[in-house]
């Protein structure tokens, strides 16, 4: 099998310029030569453009040379040793069947790095504490607008985390904490069933395109590790993984045969190829295992259930817990983030909030402290399926029991009853957890819970998330997030229709659905729109009345000023 | 111009077979010959069936018969007069150019009705207040799972209402009210631009197919009378109207020349012809103009800006406010109910919760109490667009200021950057106030605010609400609503595809988004699904696992009951 070729049928169009007309890239400048991408909407009508962040990541690369060594200088700069061989080479063949050892040649040459491993402190929570603005706070710093002292001192105090491997250069760092724009993950990962190698790049190049701020990579058949190669390779942001998926692959598929060697080296395979955070299921406890038997829908989570039948077959206690130090110590190498799993997380409304579910979190409060004895990055990871009565209950004991540590959840869905719209039953519980504190919200597809999602999909998920993610950051006061809305509803007032089309997340689906009634061009500068027709208009009306208002409004101050009383209403 | 067939091409495929598949209408029955619909879920493997709300009316009619006569006789039995002639006949020569006169041929007689006023009270309101359930009271409380004693004392409080025209006969009675099931509604309409009466009644049948508890009909171009008239009589649930559009109409579109006469004219023949509820925008006082003068979108509402133009022209006050009386008399007499018209809601998050938009709610308050003194059925209506923060003061200053009247939102939407998604927006929006104690939701289309919606379009909205009301139905504890999440996620969970999708808000849907990825007929009773394959698949896993799981929960049961502690958790 010789590899993929970037340039078939099904690799996505990945043109930031067909996607968002009249935006350009450009650059805030840092000290150290640091730049931060935005993305700059171009108004008219002597409007003042508007910057947005911007997830795009590096343009006109060639995936198979991947994308420019962003942090390569940084890094090496700090304390850190480079390794011999390959990653694939040192990990791979032990523990595969021979007709697996091939996946290397699925990796190009040209997509093949040096490893590095810290020899010191590397984290950016080790150098956070110590007092140390590095190159990733301050850029995250400007793309946030916040300062970079305010950035360390968050990451300090473990209410924020900056995901970055030192195998990951090609990176441009993001943050994800409370403090900051509500962040969304995108999943995307082939299956023994469906998808290629290629398809995993596009789509991730494609999420990336429309928003989103990380990517999981939850690749369970094929390749595992060349899919992942390439994804890293060519991704500006974060990479998850749930390394427990590739253990599993290691022993032919039977939980029970999993052991802590080949989980362990698999962490280690995963951090020197760049992956930025791992799932790790640790908190799934033998004796939590019993409190899910009479669930609605048993345990959902396929790393819950893993863990779940290894404690079960061995009856003894998860080896993720009783060799969490020893993980703990590999990351820390590499600056590899916790997003600490929620194995018990509930699949229904009817198993929201229970003991199980509970009883695993607060046992990810105790592992996130150890986890800080080593200068880990953590976030938490949380439901899964809530009423929007019970989701506050959520973040209040996760704030609690993780000594606020990133709350990172999927959904939470609202309701079960909506195959193929849960993207809105679960954007709906994920702003409102967003706006109650949760840092990063992982974001659901209309494929959950029926298939794989195609690239339509993936774009679905990710807008509706984005929608999420920026009502939370309005309900939370950041400070940026206002401008944005309104400077489109500004351009709406005023009928500047290609401004309304250019600033909406997705301006060529905006523009299309106008151009469906009226598709004239003389329909772009128009008065009314064809909702109401020109007399019908309420904004052209009220630009109508507006001096007359204003006078009166004037005539009112006037007489309040001169000691009368306002309009008395009857 | 001869009335449009029924059969053209873009009549709706208004096919509840087609779009659930194993489901079938049956009727509870109650006393009086009381039958309700509610739609029959079949499952397989034993599972029982399960009942669930059903909006879709009766079927098997031709749209040029119109639907069957259910409330005639109950009306029959109260204190009502038939009027001579035909309403359009009545109403419509006078303020009509000549050139419009020929709309009545628009309607068949096979589609004219005669029409009734009531010589006494006749009511919904009046006859909860006199202590007596109708058979409307019946019907709700059968459709809704409470006592007839609790659907009479909540209409009879004003917390709910019955939308019901003495002549909509065709009606199956629905009631509004935040003790009940939320509702959702779903605007429809033609404009001057675009659109047909045979478009508008299939936009009906399909809204209602898919959930919509009531329809309004937004008419604003050509034939508003003939529109309507199709519309009604074809009708199961209730119709509302915003009255000025038409009266406007009737003055060539020149809101100066809106006369009182005009207006009251219009109300009647609406009121004649069967509409249920009345938009009516009389809490828009001229003080309050000014309050919008800086605004960032000034007045977004059609009837609220037509109003404000009026008030400003001739520099008086709002003459639906000072007619407010004369128009409860009319309103009673047919049993129309209020829709209090929020005029001045915010258009943009930058106006949300501002001194415009609190000043008229708080004369809808007094407008509220005026109309329950004429024993005339009252709602609110809300914004709007709102940040999620700002969403519950809105419900709390609605609950005190008007008496607890049934609070009828337009989302609201929670960010202005997503046109094209606003569906999406809105939905989030409207679960909140929803659970908050909203008792109807107005759907968002993903057309809004840039063109008018078409089939799918009008889908996509009843379905992003239908979730949303589900979902807030859920968090406010609905004795009815879990049992459809749990059947749901048992089949789900007991790897029952068929029924899942059965199941679904839209079961054609889900399961398409299945066999995407798992075509074959033997993936629908697979232990597995495309997303995670077989070795993945938690649900499976659980269910390997459950008896040792209970084994466990068992033994831990015995040593507690012999006076142990239960696991200490490390």
């Amino acid at each position: 099998m010789t590899p993929v070729s970037p340039s078939s049928p099904t690799a996505a169009p990945h043109d930031p310029a067909a996607a968002f007309p009249h935006s350009e890239k450009r650059y805030l400048a840092g000290s150290r030569d640091i730049r931060v991408p935005v993305r700059e909407i171009r108004l008219s009508g002597g409007a003042p453009s508007l910057s947005v962040y911007d997830t795009s990541g590096p343009q006109g690369y060639d995936v198979m040379q991947g994308l420019p060594d962003l942090r390569g200088e940084w890094i090496r700069a700090r304390g850190v040793e480079r390794l011999g061989g390959s990653a694939a080479r040192r990990h791979e063949p032990e523990h595969q069947p021979p007709s697996r050892r091939a996946a290397e040649s699925l990796i190009p040459a040209s997509l093949q790095r040096p490893a590095f491993r810290g020899t010191g402190g590397v984290t950016q929570l080790h150098y956070a504490r110590r007092g140390e603005v590095t190159e990733e706070m301050e850029f995250v710093a400007l793309r946030e607008g916040m300062t970079p002292e305010f950035v360390r001192s968050e990451v300090a105090r473990g209410r924020a985390i900056i995901p970055a491997n030192i195998n990951h250069p090609e990176l441009e760092p993001m943050i994800i904490g409370r403090g900051f724009h509500v962040k969304i993950n995108a999943n995307i990962g082939n299956s023994a069933v469906t998808s290629s190698i290629e398809e995993e790049v596009a789509k991730l190049r494609w999420a990336t395109l429309w928003g989103a701020d990380t990517v999981m990579d939850l690749s369970t058949g094929r390749n595992i590790h060349a899919t992942r190669q390439w994804i890293i390779r060519n991704s500006a942001v974060p990479i998850g993984t749930v390394p427990i998926y590739q253990a599993l692959e290691k022993v032919g598929g039977v939980a029970e045969d999993l052991t802590w060697e080949v989980y362990r080296d698999t962490l280690i395979e995963q951090a020197e190829q760049g992956v930025d955070y791992f799932t790790v299921h640790a908190g799934v406890l033998l004796p939590y295992i019993p409190l899910t038997a009479d669930r609605m829908t048993g345990i959902v989570s396929r790393g819950g259930s893993i863990i779940a039948k290894w404690c079960l077959a061995h009856h003894q206690e998860n080896f993720l817990y009783t060799r969490f130090r020893e993980i703990c110590e590999i990351m820390r190498a590499y600056d590899v983030s916790f997003s600490l799993g929620d194995g018990l997380r509930p699949g229904s409304i009817a198993d929201a909030n229970d003991a199980a579910q509970f009883a695993e979190l607060k046992t990810q409060g105790e592992l996130t402290k150890i986890a800080w004895e080593y200068d880990v990055q953590v976030m938490n990871e949380g439901p899964g399926h809530v009423p929007m009565h019970l989701i506050k209950e959520n973040m209040e004991k996760q704030l609690e029991w993780c000594g606020e540590a990133p709350f990172y959840t999927l959904g939470p869905l609202t309701t079960d009853i909506a195959p193929g719209y849960d993207h809105i039953t679960s954007a709906i519980g994920a702003a409102m957890i967003g706006w109650y504190g949760t840092a990063m919200l992982c974001y659901v597809t209309p494929k959950e819970h029926l298939g794989l999602p195609n690239r339509d999909d993936v774009k679905a998920g990710v807008i509706a998330y984005k929608i999420a993610a920026h009502a939370a950051d309005l309900a939370k006061g950041h400070p940026r997030a206002q401008a944005w809305d309104d400077a489109l509803s500004k351009a709406r007032f005023e009928f500047r229709w290609e401004d309304q089309f250019n600033l909406a997340l997705d301006p060529v689906t905006a523009r299309a659905y106008h151009d469906e009634t009226l598709p004239a061009e003389g329909a772009k500068v128009a008065h009314f729109c064809s909702m109401c027709g020109p007399k019908f208009c309420s904004m052209q009306i009220t630009q109508d009345i507006r001096e007359a208002a204003r006078g009166m409004a004037a005539k009112a101050e006037e007489f309040r000023a001169s000691g009368g009383e306002l309009y008395v209403v009857r």
